[in-house]
């Protein structure tokens, strides 16, 4: 199919979802109302650390109309977790963080399950806590579980020889970067619905990226088979990694196990900050050389990650803080070694981009730092550097469209780079940083695929099942166009299912930038599929070769021959109605040429495509007050193809708008182990009204093995953000910022320390 | 796979459904409650025949609370039906019934609708009406529609020479039979909620029979593309062919599509009675020839038949009284003339047996009244002329298994035919009558068929996505049975979905008594195709070939290697988790191996198989007051193979029950068109206690085509039931009844007749 050809690919077309949602008819978990349903609430430990000596729910379970309480006696009290197992439903021994679950209960409203709560009485015995994963590391720590010195998790890792290429540096640098605890910030609280019916399933509606892996987990955690398990995504508002492992949905079957009646539990926002996870706050050492030619000669990292009290999805942020920017350069000689540490706080997890914006933070940064001891341009180090088509990374990667070259040249023009960095206005600068990420991985065991199913109606349109799901970001959308596009109908001719366990194929769901070039390419085969049964019967009807046919606008006709044609209508009916007739229906498989990486060395080409990015940051900073006012931002990405302009520029302002939250106002914050600052009101999140003027630039490299030539884009929008304004900052203002978030406190500090220094 | 290994076919096992039926957790259409919902009502005509004049809506409009008033102008206007296209959603320049649908109001409550309906004014022309079939033929009679002598529909047919066979008979007998309309008395009302979404998609929730076909009538109605329209089954509460196709689905979508709101509707049994449809009545005039060994050499039959007002399913009931019961036997000469008459009445159409009640009641009463003539014994003139396996009928029906003769033997042995009726008792007396059926047929355009889509999930339990549904009689439990043993695990490990038709393939939904026959080869198709996935990738992992495989209990292993064995749960994991993986998912289609009959002869093999019954009735007629009652009742079902003895037993007890209904109490009965008798209190259905004992024999023919052998029950099972109650009748007391139901009062009179005779 040659690029012209597109009808439907590269169209900017509105989400199909979006007028459920203005219109309100969009359902969310919280909307679901069912007869008889009751209300979860979950009581939480107030300490940080502590041994339960004792709990009493009697006084809980005499109030009227409390349904169920339950504590870990009512669980399976069987370990479970995404990586490593060191999660129970409920606490049983020991709470590790405030906030930690204890109890939970059903009631017939809320009011009375929260009364419920208050008077579940738990004895503790405080045990000493930890809050810095450094001085968890420290020998006569406190342990929060019985991992030595709390080391959850670990990666240690070599390519090449760091030794010899530091050895043979012209410039070395060694540097700390930190980036603190921060919240995906989804519009829409975590919450759930629950039933365990008399058909013995435990159906959970549940707002969440990953169903299957989910179902997978809750299987375990409640012992019980997982095609008994039925998750069922409603409308999803906002996950960004937050909502592939939380523990309400745990909590909540356990009670609907119990009551046998719809239950239903939403986080407050409070909840949310307090037992949400939140993104793995990082430290990170990096001793970087480079030859004057700005060849970077030797990397090697050390990495020390806040884990919280338990694991989700933190092994996994630790493995691409480890990994994953490294490949954007020609890297030969890199060392690293990663720590997970545990600590008595909330339980860290993925946030778009896992650990990459935290170490592109510190790369990204790094570069700028040598470059300028190299008298170089931070632009034409890193074009020095690149990784191109045809590479293959020190860790194995095999990029085979590699655009990161084409991003940072149209970054450049587009912003003006030469002729700005040339004639320079006080207090503004101009700020680099790239990307590299992926676009899904052999993650779920060593899967990294998709499946779909569709079928054709007797009126021309389509129904396609799929499991992906949407999250927000407007997959459903691109599965509609992807289909469309194959089948050369309309979008609206494209029925989308909900993603729902027990009706949908198999699918890992949204996670790693995946959806697009996983899923997109799934619903590609499945289309495909039912376009070849198409062409096989029309062949039939029109006593034509395939090979002779063309599809178009819902028909198919004879190449040549005018007038021989026969729509969609008319081939679903002759496919049915004949002896032997059947229903058009395919289905469609895809599973990424990429590899499971060597589980030690963690060497191998971990996913299917790889999209990179080139960010540049313009600011302009307040040296009275520190505050730092981005006046122009050009975020060039290549997504290998883009299926829907607005909704990848979508995904751009989103992803930019996260990024500049996590670079200046966002942290979480603590005291003791516990949120200090629990609400919007004071975690500082950006809204649309203070954003800059952000110009998204596609670079489009049609990826071999990507729908139509696409990868993913979700999390990479976000991911340069930070280091691009550090960059900007530093070349405005001279103050090089380490940790994050870069608050005018901060920068004032340095403004103060650039003085006394001068 | 050989008899004595099966492990599920066979076993009496309890519906999948019951505990949520008991225990109250089964979702019927009324429970269903959204957000916002509405209330529908119908404005009926309270005249038989007249021309609306006008229609003013504005009062009820103005009443507070009311969202939506339609009236024919805001439908499409689109003449529709099931075969004949008669019908509008709402009526437009003429009512033709009392109860016709005239507008139709949606409110924010049941009563605020019901006032507003009652506020409606409709100025009607009143027109003389016809209530009698026979008097609307008539020349110069009332034209319900502009069909010529109100003929809505006409079956002529001829097979042999009936001239000649009357010639070369030695007895001839002329008779009538007259069957009047009957309710189905399902125990749940029509209803259904409807909500046309900003997908613009149209839901409609509607426990009906056929889903698909619902879908294609609604837009042909409606006059919106069927893959726009989505039908959900809930839970359905009886259905016995009366949920086919009724008015309220397309009124309420009207309703749904005007206010953008869920709207619910549900029938009063009233509007059961006035405006849900019933079976055909009919007058039946045979004129048959016999030779003195019992040969039948002859049978001409004229049918008139009742329509109503619109045509629904009642040409399809024509068209099986005019056509199936000839087939039982080996009869030669056949001439029929049907004739579907419209009158002033509610329409009619298919319940349980279609036409074939009524036909099967002329016939098996007149084989008796012939078999007296000749001095034979009546069973012996059956088996005179019963068809066998292998025979091809008069009507082109290919008897593949042919178990009537064994039914008629195993039913005479049961009840001790030969030695009641040597050594008789006063007044009591033993009825024999026989029938065949089919298990589908290809009325759904051309397809006889069904498919089904089926998954292995990662814990080694299966998801089955089938739309056929399930109305009550337990095609979900026998569906997971053959799903079960094709796979050899329990019907518990068989998820079900329930009938969508934007999630499940495409069938044509419960009718013909179908559903086990063509429904379940479909799964079992599909299980098949699974189960030859899990060989496939099973002889990867154990390294033999899959002729050495054997499948049981969850796990394949090796034959003849102990130990060589891999669960479910391995495999489905294996399949996946690899480069190049996949879940395991498989569709499954069939279509039998029937004819499209010709559209003029009506010659052709009609179904894929054909069930045979036998049943005898035991009665004793108390002679002061004409009751019936029946002493034993014994029914011999050829139904292929057993899948479920319980479910099949089930199927032969409500069969016989709603037979005794139809033979001896239920009769909707008129006065000028309008029904008198339209409550449970005045139409009296069969309840449990009234129930005689009931014997069913199951003759196990093995149908080469069937699933594990198996044809359809269903209907079947009412059928002969009341000729055998006829038939008892006149051996206990020589009165003759020819019309139903066999009532006192007319048991009386026909004693009453003999007296004055004798």
């Amino acid at each position: 199919m040659s690029e012209s050809e597109f009808s439907i690919i590269g169209q900017p077309l509105p989400s199909i979802d979006a007028r459920v949602k203005v219109t309100g008819e969009a359902k969310y978990v919280e909307d679901l109302k069912m007869p008889g349903m009751l209300y979860g609430k979950t009581l939480r430990s107030p300490i940080a650390h502590g041994r339960i000596l004792r709990v009493d729910t009697s006084k809980a379970k005499r109030i009227v109309g409390v349904k169920c309480v339950v504590t870990a006696k009512d669980s399976p009290r069987i370990k479970y977790g995404r990586i490593v197992a060191d999660e129970l439903i409920l606490a049983e021994d020991k709470v590790r963080f405030v906030g930690d679950e204890v109890a939970a209960v059903a009631a017939v409203d809320k009011d009375t399950a929260e009364e419920a709560v208050a008077m579940i009485r738990v004895e503790y015995e405080e045990l000493p806590a930890v809050f810095d994963p450094e001085e968890a590391m420290a020998p006569g720590a406190p342990l929060v579980h019985e991992a030595a010195n709390n080391i959850a998790f670990k990666i240690q890792l070599s390519r090449g020889d760091v030794q010899k290429g530091l050895g043979s540096a012209d410039i070395v640098v060694q540097e700390r970067f930190e980036a603190p605890m921060v919240h995906p910030a989804y519009l829409e609280p975590v919450g759930c619905v629950a039933f365990y019916d008399a058909y013995g399933v435990l159906t959970v509606w549940l707002p969440f990226q990953k169903l299957f892996p989910v179902r997978s987990l809750l299987s375990r955690a409640l012992n019980m088979p997982a095609g008994k398990i039925r998750i069922i995504q409603p409308m999803v508002g906002g996950a960004f990694g937050g909502k592939i492992d939380q523990k309400p949905p745990a909590v909540l079957s356990l009670l609907a196990l119990k009551t046998q009646k719809p239950v239903q539990m939403v986080n407050t926002r409070d909840e949310e900050f307090i037992a949400g996870r939140g993104r793995v706050a990082s430290k990170i050492d990096l001793t970087m050389g480079i030859k004057k030619d700005g060849t970077v000669v030797a990397k090697r990292t050390r990495v020390i990650a806040d884990n919280g009290a338990y694991s989700s999805n933190a092994p996994a942020t630790l493995n691409t803080m480890a990994i994953r920017p490294d490949n954007m350069y020609r890297f030969q000689n890199l060392e690293t070694e990663a720590f997970l540490v545990y600590t008595n706080k909330l339980p860290s997890t993925a946030f778009r981009g896992f650990g990459n914006p935290q170490m592109t933070f510190a790369l990204e940064s790094m570069l700028d730092i040598l470059a300028e001891k190299a008298g170089m341009d931070p632009v034409e180090l890193r074009l020095k550097n690149v990784s191109k088509t045809g590479d293959v990374t020190a860790h194995g990667w095999k990029i085979r469209s590699g655009g990161l070259q084409e991003c940072i040249e149209r970054a450049s023009r587009e912003i003006g780079w030469k002729e700005k960095r040339g004639k320079r206005i006080p207090h503004r600068g101009l700020g680099i940083a790239c990307m590299i990420h992926v676009s899904g991985g052999r993650t779920a065991g060593n899967f990294d695929g998709s499946s779909a199913f569709m079928k054709l109606n007797e009126d021309g349109n389509f129904d396609l099942l799929i499991g992906e799901g949407d999250i927000g970001q407007g997959a459903r959308t691109v599965f509609a166009q992807i289909a469309a596009e194959v089948l050369h109908v309309g979008v609206h001719n494209i029925n989308i299912s909900v993603a729902d366990t027990a009706m949908t194929p198999f699918c890992d769901g949204a996670s790693a930038s995946r959806i697009t070039f996983v899923g997109g390419n799934a619903v590609k085969a499945a289309a495909e599929a039912v376009r070849e049964k198409i062409l096989d019967v029309a062949a039939e009807m029109l006593e034509a070769s395939k090979e002779e046919l063309l599809v178009k606008k819902g028909t198919v006709s004879v190449k040549k021959s005018e007038g021989r044609t026969a729509s969609f209508v008319e081939i679903a009916s002759f496919a049915l109605n004949r002896k032997g007739g059947y229903p058009i229906m395919e289905k469609g498989t895809f599973d990424a040429d990429d590899e499971k990486v060597h589980p030690q060395t963690r060497y191998g080409n971990y996913s299917g495509a790889y999209p990179f990015a080139a960010h540049i940051a313009e600011v302009e900073v307040d040296v009275e007050t520190g505050k730092v006012n981005i006046l122009n931002y050009v975020a060039a990405h290549d997504l290998g193809r883009v299926i829907n302009p607005m909704a990848a520029e979508g995904q751009v302002f989103g992803g930019v708008a996260q990024g500049i939250g996590y670079a200046l106002t966002e942290e979480m914050t603590f005291r003791e182990g516990k949120i200090t600052n629990p609400s919007f009101s004071d975690y500082k999140v950006m809204s649309a009204e203070s954003m800059p003027p952000v110009k998204p630039i596609f670079v489009e490299t049609i990826d071999p093995a990507g729908p139509f030539g696409a990868k993913g884009l979700g999390e990479p929008t976000l991911v340069p953000v930070p280091p691009a304004i550090a960059n900007a900052i530093y070349d405005a203002v001279g103050v090089r910022m380490k940790t994050l978030p870069m608050t005018p406190e901060k920068i004032l500090r340095g403004l103060e320390e650039l003085k006394q220094k001068s």
